[in-house]
């Protein structure tokens, strides 16, 4: 991609005043940078070709007329810890700064706006979601799929809406990227913003997704029970099972805070689980030496052991992940079988419990700017674009970002260094 | 059963003084009344046949000398919180109130006791124990079958143990019977005493097992999460399968804590899928009134529907449940689908980790008074018993009260009655 | 007291049909024994004097019309985990299973029922009341003092409330006992049911109040954390103040259930700090030994040290305590600074934080049935009883027993031997 | 501060081949920009004032030869969630990656280098680091004073310490450059590094510190009850105290993830109690409104009030604060007693429960990282140094950037801002 591209569409010119009144207002001119270090910025100062980010945060002058603004918001896609902080941020800042009367939630996603599926909004207000950031989940309910553009398009209109909140992950933004060509093929005046969900934690340019903290804390537990259940048996082996189609984040943070794990499987590193240098020898070796062994799986690990599966996709478009975890449990059976030793796998699978709790209070705060930023950046009329965060500063993405690819873990890097050296894994 | 069976073996005289100071000691006249009515004891008393329960408690008689007396401790069976805090009180009651010095931890259950197993024991003394009950599990590890009594009496005889812990559940108990009756049939003196472990809290003359406290709030837990599965989905349908393979105690009090579940299923009480009066029916009802419904499922209910299934046994001897809780999500899909109705039904299986935490405050607490009551009765020589606590005293049972049966749900009692006003199911 | 005060007042014959439907419905004959120890029931057979209480359960016939009846519920005194749970479980059995449509909450105690106070009353829905049990406190409030029995009366009248149910403790059952009378002396039809709230456990004939378990958990914790403190400082000491004005089962039953406690003083056993025999000799030998110490103290315990301080009482007519903790680091840092010694002392007095969190699943259970039998006796004409549990059965206690004293630890009794068992302490 | 001042002292050359194999190591060049908004660079290149930070990392060649390195190891001034995370992983990176044997603990912080303090040292290994990150506190102990540097540099000779971790605060740097600059007087081969600990999170140049995040979710716990509590009683108000010496960042992340509090107060945003735009009107009218407020404040809130007061400072020469949560209770009780305003005020000071918990999942993986870039920069010979993380990247920073004050809360900034959103306060 080149530095072009993270240029930010708006609706056009800003008019009106903020009524946010005496603070330090950000300007569009204002940028951070992408890389930190000096060296690397020293470069593409010579090449011309210096990455920056539009740096996120209140404007002076606004596009859309508070008074006369409506608000929607969704939630696509799987649960997360702190969808409903979101939800709630989103209505605290409209309505209390902005002073943006009508909000209107949408239920179970895009689905809540195809008029066909008869499913009636929610009206928000402050006092509707005073207490909602207690509770895991999204008090809007969420699905995935339904994203047929001139449908949903139909329904903002339908509504009124000016400023629409698309919270959720890769289908979602490309949901919403098809959302706005329908907008300006009718040339309607709606902002379209989309706050990044994922509890992979796998967007570029974005430090950290929210939900994600209060994940691997989760999975945490999780790798605990494994723990006490691999050493309550006779090469007792746990085996955890942790979100991550395509990085490993959850599962190599979750195990560096618990420091008991002995194999951590991420897609980004192949393994092999027969031969010299395969899991299972290894694993042999280590019950001889300790009699007990704890894995944690991402669940996109080993998917090249499925090559010959009949591919299956969700309602989101994303390919079916064939469950590593059960597989690795059946394989590894029959390997100690055939050497006559005795073991005891345990398999727990944690992840509709790991993204259903509240999100922790690290997250909340988090979730809360990110929410604050996004309805700055609706009301000054900019669209087609993602909140992030980068070298701790918000910034704005286009939605095309989505399309660069996976953030994903560098085996050379500190955090697969230290995975390695907490484990003592030998890939 | 009759009343004599009642009655507690004891190796013999007891001779030696208690050293546990001036303190209310108890006799073994001392007898808890089994039923509190008084309308049942005044039949009882008038037909003879009252029944009562040797009271458990220190006595002021030792048949060990303490000195002499070695102690053996073993875990077997499934993972119960509350292990570590038994094995920790038995150490510091026998070492510290009785001053018994020689404490052998059995490690991996009776299979630690099989001399061919080649597994070493662990020694015990109060600075090992200090730390653990702060984590779950066992620290001596367990494990099933291994039962052989001749073996076991050869290592007890080996390991010169007097006194044997055997905490664990039904297989343990009737492997400890014949343990007792291979001591016997030796001549020797080796006390032997059950402190019964099963989360299902299914043993009858118990009022609660211990664990089963822990259990069902961490149950809860689970429960919350697939509550807020159910409400993230359109038609979302959570299934939460719990322990209980005879008795659903820890389904109904989990349900009664956190009340938001619609369906408890438990294997005392019959139930069917299709038809009229069928569950599957009356969800597809609150689907129409509520939009999602949430489900808990002791793991022993509903066996019938696998009646033509190869029964299957696992090392305890326990015949293997077939999964009840994938059954009922592949139906009720299948059942929905039929009726062209969208349906999101998200299945958990947390037994595991509902199992491999460590006992909250009120377990522990209880796990210490077994303990002690374990010691005092060993130490004054009583033999094939079982620690129980009935109406809010601790007694002596013999082991073969484990032949009687079940505790079972009563469907007319107060539990289930709550249980029903709580869902509103009709079965 | 003698056996008679044992008896339960009822309004009148109770004519109308349970709408409870087909189950096994409890007689005001069936009588739940006090002692369950057969030596001493048989002695009492002989003397004539043997003690039962009524048992608690529904009845097949009610005093009260349902669809006429009116429901009225306060919670009054301190806060305790599980209000919420008590109130909810009232709603839910008030209104699906007796069909009782109009409940009234009544604001922050007694207070709220006098009506010059101008707090208006908050009507109660299964709807309103379906989450709050994930909440701790009341959402009624509450308060003390405001016993005024004819302004009470009054309110009760003005608002049409017949059954009328006061959670509280000692204050509260005192203030309804007067409501009671002023009720007999107007001729009026109003039951008056007290669900007993202590959470110092100390209720005479009642084995375990509401909230105890959830407060002892949370006690742990600030146990936990002291013990952290001690062990962090060279000679560091650490004092955690519970609660327990005359009792101390909070402090005993949290010590045992966390190990590290070495000292625990309760208003029960009387200790000296100065002298041979006294805390600060016996702590300064521990300190010497193994560099730090861990005390818990019940507020109630060495009042004597203030014998000299005026007495003051809070509006529910309670004596104020003196701050045992602050007195006793005070008086432990002049006696080790006397002898020159270097102690770190750190007091945490956790009260509000342990009293304000939601039950934990065995209280909410416990509520459930607490609250169930509470509308059985209502809706039966029953009144002046507090509804209790002894030897496993619910059972009706009449509001006198209140004036008989507390529930104590007693000294010579197996809690208080393993609680010395467990600390080493001398006293 | 120039930017020459961020210039990293070295003991000399690095001459022996790491022994971390095969990875992508970090050069001394490669530096790390303080600022990131590209506006800002731009102006720093034209004034030749760019400032730019060290990059931590795993350097190619080492000042010290693993096989002849002995490493020391100290924690210092107040306890921090995190510290035994430090610790073990320092442990752990020495011990496995750099092969450096020698691993001394030295206990209770400085204090321990004073050899006439008899304080022996413990040796620490993997094995004796293994489960200590799942307690609170440190295995070390910790205390204050006891700096005299030439004491220190004796004991570090004695126990021929060729690295010395210096686990601590302000007080701890300040005694480590002494340390340092004694170290430098004598010629010895000793390079000290500084792992910070404020719980503050006021160190400038450092995002966050260990600990902080563990901390402030902690402190919400503490908000929910005395928010529970405010409610819980007519006019009811809760103030929690939370640790702030000079920078509000606990208080006001809390109350950010809990967003039930009402007025936050810091050391940084001045405000009277008294007059029309002070606390206690502004207090009333919301009384009035609502019945119930909560407070949080920091303890470094408000100091001005006690001008008068003498100073006292601490064994670290931090001056004592006055208990401004106790004097806003008195204060405000006199308010409202003269405006015969009933109010029940409940002040809860959570501070020792806060620091003396483990460190949550996000702290641990901190801690880790934090651990290990300090043993990197100790064996390649750096010295004076402080292990920071900014902008995402570790860094090492001079200690002398202790001198140049503190992070504080920017009242213009996005942190306040949304502060005041969610509280709605005036100030």
């Amino acid at each position: 991609m080149d530095k072009l591209s993270f240029a930010i569409k708006s609706l056009g010119r800003s008019i009106y005043h903020s009524p946010l009144g005496d603070i330090d207002f950000v300007k569009d001119e204002e940028r951070v940078l992408f890389d930190v270090l000096w060296g690397k910025i020293k470069d593409q100062l010579h090449s011309d070709e210096l990455i920056t980010l539009e740096r996120a945060g209140p404007r002076e002058r606004l596009y859309f007329d508070s008074a006369r603004t409506v608000a929607g918001i969704a939630t696509c896609g799987g649960l997360s810890p702190g969808l409903n902080n979101v939800i709630s941020s989103l209505v605290m800042q409209l309505s209390h700064q902005y002073k943006v009367a009508d909000i209107i939630g949408i239920r179970y996603g895009y689905r809540g706006l195809h008029i066909d599926q008869k499913i009636n909004p929610l009206r928000l207000t402050p006092a509707v979601v005073e207490d909602i950031h207690n509770s895991g989940g999204s008090i809007l309910g969420s699905s995935r799929g339904y994203s047929d553009p001139v449908k949903i398009v139909d329904a903002l209109q339908q509504y009124g809406i000016n400023v629409f909140f698309a919270i959720g992950g890769d289908g979602t933004v490309r949901g919403a990227i098809e959302v706005v060509e329908e907008i300006e093929r009718r040339g309607l005046d709606i902002a379209v913003i989309n706050i990044p969900k994922t509890i992979d934690n796998d967007i570029p340019f974005i430090t950290k997704t929210f939900g994600f903290e209060t994940s691997f804390a989760e999975a945490v537990e999780a790798i605990r029970c494994a723990h006490v259940e691999a050493k309550g048996a006779p090469n007792g082996i746990g085996i955890v099972k942790l979100m991550g189609r395509e990085s490993g984040f959850i599962a190599a943070q979750a195990s560096l805070a618990q420091k008991d794990v002995n194999y951590v499987l991420v897609p980004e590193i192949d393994f092999d689980l027969e031969g010299p240098y395969g899991l299972f020898q290894n694993l042999e070796q280590r019950l001889k030496r300790r009699g007990h062994a704890l894995i944690v799986v991402a669940e996109g690990a080993g998917q090249k052991f499925f090559r010959d599966e009949q591919a299956i996709y969700d309602a989101s478009g994303n390919k079916k992940l064939c469950d590593i975890g059960g597989y690795l449990k059946q394989k590894m059976e029959e390997y100690f079988e055939s050497k006559h030793i005795d073991v005891s796998v345990k398999y727990i699978d944690p992840s509709y419990i790991i993204r259903s709790v509240p999100a922790n209070p690290s997250d909340a705060v988090y979730c809360g700017f990110l929410a604050e930023n996004a309805v700055h950046a609706a009301m000054a009329g900019k669209t087609r674009l993602i909140i992030g965060k980068w070298n701790s500063m918000f910034i704005h993405l286009p939605m095309d970002i989505i399309t660069v690819g996976r953030k994903k873990i560098d085996p050379k890097d500190a955090l697969w260094r230290s995975v390695k050296l907490s484990t003592g894994q030998p890939f």
